[in-house]
């Protein structure tokens, strides 16, 4: 189960909109993408350490007077695997990039995936 | 990037209920689980060969009478990282066992991760 980078966020102003640049190699896998208002970034939160992928219960929103939960039951980033995931709105695609507002991820960090978010069903 | 799997997709008979296990060493990673209504399940869909991480565009739905789009534009299982993304509805955890509804994976994929749904993020 090895994953393989599709590209990159390249910016993310606060306030946004961010850019995620998908690598030329991939940009073929974007084609109908116009179509679509809302996408899922699937994203590798590349800045945490093997430690925090240990780590299984943390203090809800760091807030240490909150008892610890399990990682499973949080948006934490620390978790074993440390998969981001958001849905975004997808202005515009030009080219291979995509720019979009609402990205909750980290300049740098490698994007893993792309899907359609399709209304009513959830995913 | 290398996936650790943390549990797999034990049953999922048709009309469900699903049973999802996570293993003993993650079991704590739950905490807190039984206050969610819906979670995320993450998986990989392992059943796919490497050809078909190197397939950029399909025909949608596998119609060959709609004209071939981008995988990133699509729910389509082909795509360059096999993760899987389904929502589901918790029904219980017993221990490390978390019987869902509504699981849009293969019986044996293994579980990458699991994330609580928020009403109203959408994330």
């Amino acid at each position: 189960m090895k994953l393989e980078p599709v590209g990159f966020v390249r910016s993310n102003p606060p306030g946004g909109p961010a850019e995620v640049v998908i690598y030329e190699e991939f940009s073929e896998a974007l084609d109908g993408i116009d179509g679509c208002g809302h996408i899922w970034v699937l994203f590798w939160m590349h800045r945490l350490g093997e430690g925090d992928r240990r780590t299984l219960k943390v203090h809800p929103m760091g807030d240490r007077n909150r008892p610890k939960q399990g990682v499973f039951s949080l948006r934490s980033p620390v978790r074993p695997n440390p998969i981001g995931l958001t849905r975004v709105r997808l202005l515009r695609r030009d080219g291979n990039v995509l720019v979009v507002q609402g990205l909750d991820a980290l300049e740098g960090s490698p994007v893993l995936d792309i899907k359609p978010w399709i209304e009513g069903t959830e995913g």
